[in-house]
């Protein structure tokens, strides 16, 4: 930490604020410019962090040397976590997640249709939601655990793994026997109860960013699930919220090499969400593997215009087979591999 | 709502498009522009709004008329709601409401003088956190229910009402017992089990704007809690997420003129939080005022260098004291009332 | 300055960084914290912010102490600046400025119109646009000439100063001519080139903040007018872009104190172009004036479905002058004065 | 146009809207939904967009139907626009522009060093700023014509085509001279004159994006150059203002596919600008390949620590050619090919 003080702070001001330094246990170090004087406040950063230096009178600016998050930081852990899905499938350290499915389960022949045909496009794992977080009261709200059963059956009959949505702590339990890893949406990436839940877990964990979050800021949401014990975090670039309407959300592609120099953990990329629209999402699937996603997070439908949740956004079964398509032929020229689900 | 055809649909899209249509049980008009065509499409707004029109090919665009909330609305209710919150205070209807008190309660001693200065100064309703949605999982979370007792004793001592944040379904029960109204947090503004979990008590929610909601995020919001009976919602500005990083989030202050146009609900200010800046929080909680809200929510701290959250934006007590008085003036001229709490 | 070194640096890499910065005249000051080490970079900041020290190996971080801007900054000058604009009327240290009339100057009677209802209401300033800088090509782009001399006439015969903008550099002998002060709008906030051409006049400047402008960014352009020799320089919040389509900008109204602590210069509000709705425009405006603003601009036309530009989001002159009532009202409460225009 | 009346709009408003309509010389059709009733206003929508419908009392909002852009639209130029940018390199239609070079003309040996390298990589197009936009009137201005003449020598030795700044519409004769192709900033995105003067060129222009410019607002930026005459505009993503400061700006990537659907006019991007990062300006660069941009910008300098301008963020030479190699590979799995200079 670095303490600068205003330019008329007293001599009094200066010793009050050495002492406070002392009395929490720190060193300091005053190094006087030719404007301004700083002090130098060395000590363990985290109890740093938390101080309140910044209200002692005769502080004008704290500055932050350390980022915050520990367990998530590649200083913490050099090398890319790896994380098993279920069913063979892993993300990360080189192996592309191609996540594919409705955006909400509606019933078992709907969502076996649909598997089938991203299963059969190159899709590894199958999404799928129960319990939908919706912004209208009056929007559908999910089939609750009738969802959570049709979409375990029918991951299994696919041996696909699967993933689904979980809202609320007194969910997991419940999701935690049905699904192979959590999804945390957007709008619970600082939902802080439910990341402590879920770290208390053995079980993978999607992490989607908050439409107004920083990259540290998911980061430290990630470091609430780590931190208690759960080490099977993967986050997700979502998009975040501009002032063009012309998308959904704004997607931050810089987001991926940004999160990889900074963590071990991987990262993967959801256009749909992100862009709303099926005429952008090829384009931005192919640009996030270019860009060093370890995955890409796609929701397609067989039938959207009966969809019942998010249908306009939805990719059509052969349009998902094509861009797969063009994903294998980038992977092998950006060194990747998709894992291939077992046949049925 | 209204169907923009694209420009190439065929005939036999629009032949489908109108089938659709029917089958959804909606009429249509069409309207046959110089460059586009138009299909109004008439019906309840409810059913239109959750029918993915746009999916449909030969769709370029749909076009909401109508504001999806309704309970929130001032077209179902035009009048301002009052809200009582207890020991005779309420807000709303001219009625402003001065909440102020430390960001988290630290210990009994504490949070009783600070509630005695700011009850002198003229605040009427006191807040604390017990339970603390800190970005990092290594800062201080709160007391948690040994906080709630000692807040709700030194209410009833003051004879003040108490706010305090709820941040978990699991915890409405609790601190039901507890507060005299719940905070929902602007982390948690779309956590919709929680919505829904404190729009089934009777009890007052004060529901803190979101950092990338729009005035529509918060009303449809809102539109959970009084969906599921609840109608005493009274709204929070508390600044959004923006680029400019010399104030901790950017005060939408239309906000408050905005939202009274469009809902019959209470909206107050946290200048606090907003701007996260001593300086700058006596002027905007002045202007707030001038704008037409029905309150501020100010943290104040009797030694904010102790502090163990936010102490670095919190107002010392004397300077709460000195906007108090001035707050006093600017409501007599813009006829605003400022009730006051019984004297112990 | 500050550099932070990255965790990994080299001796070698240390040993080439401290010649750099002498090689560039500055001094150096090592301290060695638990996981970084710093060195404070000592010598004039304007000189340290020009060197590229984030380029040279080892380094992680470099941040900076001092603000940029210098002629603008309250350390330059304590007191408030003051700025006459011409027929008595002066704005800054107490003084109000009400500048209002129509976008655009349409024609020499409806200007003559709308001035004399301004002027009655107790408007002191006029505004009105002959060059008009206009999102689209298509759109109407001001009479030019012929409109400032009819500005020039409309504003003599009221006895107001008048304001118009300039959009070129070319334009400024022109412009020079017929107007008392000058408006920079929020497109050209960076057009560094304008900023110097009036920099070199002896005239007032109202430079409106950029629509994606810091407050930092806002000084450092009034600083490019304030070096080149024109100390009269007005600042104007008129909004910045966000996500919230229901306003035309988001009126970032922490911006009046914020500048008030950084500068020595007057600050204005326009909640006309800030908020782009009628219904939201009084409200704002009262609260800029509690605010601590040093007056408020706004779009007044007396037949706004008839008006060249921006007719939609114009006050109609008798909901002018009821503002005009509540803003001396509020005056009165805050300290400030109005000054009156001599009668004709 | 659509026109939404208020619930409480009267039949002597509804009349008076109607009578406007038809004065104005414009068609209507009126359509009576369950809650409100729409006006279809049928006539030249740029005539429509210009009248201040929604000032007139009664109506709720308008609504846009069409884009307010014309010569850049998809529908009045099918297919892809290819540009000619001199020494036989071109770009759109397939064709890669690799732009490089130093952010400013620092002198000519270092400006040939640096050209030399990068057209040995495999750059087609060689960059270099004359006149800079610098935030500070205390930075590095540009060396002016000196620079130009310094750019125009190193271009023809090198053979290759080259691009420089225009910041004023009076240096527009003069940068004429020089260069191959205009460089209009972000910051001047929306100074309408210099648009204008450039469209009065016949001379290749590369539109930066503004940094808080909608797609649209780009593409009417666009439209101002096309509609005085010179069809020749590459449009250039170079990121825009958001609240992370982990990057300089936020690169919207999605802004490739979108503009591609709206428009016939080249897109490229600009990674070094959008992020400020050289770790992150490769994977940024693959990245705009792989989502079909049409070329990109980078900034190199053999010497980072001694540049005069935006050093930290510039790629040493072996960087840049370690990147064209992997731009290659993803060009051929793309489609795309790369115009080679000749050889000198």
């Amino acid at each position: 930490m670095i303490i600068v003080l205003k330019p008329d702070c007293t001599e009094d001001q200066l010793g009050h604020i050495l002492e406070k330094i002392e009395e929490m246990g720190f060193r300091h170090e005053i190094s006087k410019g030719v404007k301004r004087t700083l002090i130098g406040v060395l000590g363990e950063e985290d109890q740093l962090r938390n101080a309140p230096l910044a209200a002692i009178p005769g502080v004008e600016d704290v500055m932050s040397v350390l980022k915050p998050f520990k367990l998530a930081s590649r200083e913490f852990q050099e090398h890319d976590s790896v994380i098993e899905l279920g069913h063979g499938i892993k993300i990360g350290g080189g192996a592309l997640a191609l996540i594919a499915g409705p955006c909400a389960i509606e019933g078992e022949d709907v969502l076996r249709a649909i598997a089938k045909e991203v299963k059969d496009a190159g899709a590894n794992v199958l999404r799928g939601g129960a319990f939908k977080p919706r912004t209208s009261p009056y929007s559908f709200q999910g089939l609750g655990e009738e969802g959570l059963k049709i979409l375990r059956a029918v991951g299994d009959e696919m041996k696909m793994p699967v993933v689904t949505e979980v809202m609320d702590p007194r969910q997991v339990p419940l999701i935690d026997k049905y699904t192979d890893m959590f999804q945390i949406g957007a709008r619970n990436m600082q939902n802080f109860n439910l990341l402590t839940e879920v770290g208390q877990t053995n079980r993978p964990v999607l992490l989607k960013r908050g439409m107004s979050a920083s990259i540290q800021d998911l980061l430290m949401s990630a470091e609430y699930i780590l931190s208690n014990g759960n080490m099977k975090v993967i986050l997700c670039e979502r998009g975040i919220r501009s002032f063009d309407s012309s998308t959904r959300n704004l997607l931050d592609m810089a987001a991926v090499p940004n999160v990889k120099g900074l963590s071990h953990l991987p990262i993967i990329v959801d256009p749909s969400h992100a862009t709303g629209r099926p005429d952008l999402i090829p384009s931005m699937a192919l640009a996030s593997v270019a860009a060093g996603a370890d995955g890409v997070h796609i929701e397609v439908h067989n039938c959207p215009e009966k969809a019942m949740s998010d249908g306009p956004q939805a990719l059509l079964p052969n349009q998902y087979a094509d861009l797969v398509k063009q994903i294998r032929d980038l992977a092998a020229v950006v060194g990747k591999t998709i894992p291939a689900t077992q046949s049925v």
